[in-house]
């Protein structure tokens, strides 16, 4: 029996305590967006620290000024040196009532079929999918007191709320993150039996506009006309971003953005995907953007805008006939190639600033900022990766695009000069940002038993 | 001396009783709206009913499905019969923090210049209003023991959210509210110095829209542009509901509403309104609205459509990159002449559902429907309450229209068969719907002496 085989029988065997160690971390509300949370935060990543302490690693909680990273090493002189790169900060749960039960309190739920998951907020995004590395680590702690290779982790506490103060850090800290290649565990599988490592990511630009009009909440009877309201103008640049094929009107949007190649498309089409599949998982059936480009195309190649958040005047129950002094929107462009998310902004506040009548202003708020990110598949790293996935799945490993962003991604790749492969066990059902969260208990076991053989095959 | 005069000095000698009555009145937090305070409100309606009591009216609670009416009559023969109506409601006081102190606990405020204030909710709208005239009642009941003429006072308890009782119970209680003439204290001075009736209301047509995509909260990485997002939606609606001249786009919307004549016109440039003045006062010097049209024009002649309340997706602290489920918008109409609330509720519905793609839905939830409503001002009822209004003020009452809906002023002249006598002692910066609502010591002082003096010219 290999050590690899010992590791995987350790891992089978050990999966309950592994259950046991992600149920404590899911119950530390590290919702890193609100201040209400951060002593939370902070009291999760002591636990992390103490985890990996636990395991032989040189960890510990490093101060930023905002949320603090956890950074663990495990000295060893031989083989590929690894970063692992995780978040253990979470979204905010809400709407609460949506949730079938306590946001935080882990529950393992058997379906009629037999299958299990975790449901929590964080049980995938991204405490579920980070512990899959950990555990890996682990294992191979228990059965060889060893690690195959060299290996960093890095923690941050800041991934769902900007992550405005991990670009400092991976400056500070740049010596002791050297390493041969970065791994990253916050993606999805192609589907549930097809291991994938996303190869491109979206960059990211994030900005909260406030619409200021009069001094005070008017009287609609009084002033309706007569003054300016916010939410009418607010509603005029959320309509008019988009022209009516779909496309983004903010001027030079589209620069730096090539049409995606037949050879990318022709393999996009290989994989099987259904648009009305996709959709009507959640409710919808008519693809929304760009019109003539298909949703693959959409959420892999093309940029979009989208309103994550708006509101103006009286919201709760009844009616208030309101002219509201205030109204705000959060809006996120999600970006590809060769996009400058800084020229982006800039652009469009122009934009929003053209809209603005004469006696109201505009104020923006930045959230974030991120180029997006495409790797080069033919390096060492992602093929040992890809056989090591589709050795355990028993299905090849498929190299694909990635909707989301990871801005990290982009960080290491030009800071740290790294390649970065991302693998992920979440599934396009894992309801990530959403109520009801999950991940799949196969995503999980399945998932420490893929890095284990990742870390012996790099 | 006078019984007149009488009655006038006893209100100069009571005024700080009159105030403590006020004061507790204000202090029950009757928020017609907010179900939470249902029985505040009912408790609100009791103190009115035992007050009303307490100076000779037969008076109780009557109960509707909603909140309660008190109805109080003061038996007497002889003399015009009046109908005074207000209302014991009061708008929600959120956002609470906007506040200089508790929105609930009324304190009296002197300015400089030596002026004096009541700051609290419904300090104005309407408690202070309608206490005016209970307190000229109290003061003629206890100089003369009874009152110029008989009186029946209507207090209604939902005009804040909607008033979807009160056709029902003026329907049910026709023979007991029979009077001569209609009187409600719920408008506003035409400045500090110039008491005024007005003549015309606007009507009402309030919705709230509520637009449905996926069936749960997304994630905009993986869902951006290929899902619906029903922000966006939203946004569109509501732009496209305004042309780029400020015309209301809804078709058949303007059916029914007249250029002004030339004689109105003339009448309202001679009250020397100055739009800087007024739009400045609340930090605002640009007229919205269609293009071409005065202020006054926009806001007592022409319908208006406004946003009162808008919201989707996550409006928290930070960010999250969600797309929402669901996103709603509070709209409300202001309607002119013969515009027809549910004609033009209808054309609403059709516009938005046009605009909502085949995988979404739209629901709506009806608020509350009234016509405008016009005056002829050569009835006696309206000549001897000018010359009441301009003895006690030193200057002539002014005739003047009002932008805002008062939807029982239209029910009492379609159901009750009587002319409506709208006079008031607010102020435009009474911030009636706002933190910081107040209600000037002069209106409330010389309102009472106003009503005291129409008792007796009626």
């Amino acid at each position: 029996m290999s050590d690899l085989d010992k590791v995987l029988a350790h891992i089978d065997a050990d999966l309950d305590h592994a259950l046991d160690r992600l149920f404590q971390t899911i119950r530390l509300k590290s919702i890193s967006t609100d201040p209400a949370y951060a002593a939370e935060t902070r009291a999760c990543a002591e636990w992390h620290a103490a985890d990996l302490q636990s395991i032989g690693f040189d960890a510990s909680v490093r101060d930023t000024p905002g949320h603090p990273v956890v950074l663990a090493k495990h000295h060893q002189t031989a083989g590929t040196r690894i970063l692992f790169y995780g978040h253990y900060d979470v979204q905010p749960a809400d709407p609460l009532e949506l949730w079938d039960g306590d946001a935080f309190e882990p529950v393992m739920i058997t379906h009629d079929d037999g299958t299990k998951e975790i449901r929590a907020r964080g049980a995938a995004d991204d405490k579920g999918q980070l512990m899959t590395f950990v555990e890996a680590c682990r294992a191979w702690k228990a059965i060889t007191g060893s690690l195959p290779v060299p290996v960093t982790i890095l923690l941050e506490g800041e991934e769902e709320s900007g992550g405005a103060n991990l670009p400092g850090f991976l400056e500070s800290a740049k010596a002791e993150l050297q390493a041969d290649v970065a791994m990253i565990c916050d993606t999805n599988m192609w589907d549930k039996e097809t291991p994938a490592i996303t190869t491109s990511l979206r960059g990211l630009c994030a900005e909260e506009i406030f619409v200021h009009a009069s001094d005070r909440d008017l009287h609609s009877g009084f002033y309706g006309s007569a003054a300016a309201n916010p939410n009418h103008i607010l509603a005029r640049v959320i309509a008019d971003l988009r022209d009516a094929e779909g496309r983004i009107t903010v001027p030079g949007f589209y620069d730096g953005v090539p049409e995606p190649s037949q050879a990318l498309l022709d393999g996009w089409g290989k994989l099987g995907f259904s648009e009305a599949a996709f959709l009507g998982e959640v409710g919808l059936s008519v693809p929304a953007g760009e019109r003539g480009r298909s949703v693959l195309e959409q959420t892999w190649s093309r940029p979009t805008c989208e309103v994550n958040g708006m509101t103006g005047g009286y919201t709760g129950d009844g009616f208030k006939t309101v002219i509201p002094a205030v109204a705000s929107a959060k809006i996120s462009f999600r970006l590809v190639f060769d996009q400058d998310p800084h020229k982006i902004r800039a652009a469009f506040r122009a934009f929003v600033r053209e809209r603005i009548p004469a006696d109201c202003r505009v104020e923006f708020t930045e959230f974030g900022s991120g180029r997006a990110v495409t790797f080069e598949v033919t390096a060492p790293a992602f093929q040992n990766t890809q056989k090591a996935l589709s050795d355990e799945w028993g299905k090849e490993a498929a190299f694909v695009g990635g909707g989301g962003s990871i801005p990290v991604t982009t960080m290491i790749k030009e800071k740290l000069g790294m390649d970065v492969v991302m693998a992920g066990f979440g599934l396009s059902d894992d309801r990530i940002h959403s109520p009801n969260e999950k991940y799949s208990l196969t995503s999980f076991h399945k998932g420490i038993r893929s890095w284990a053989r990742v870390l012996a095959a790099i």
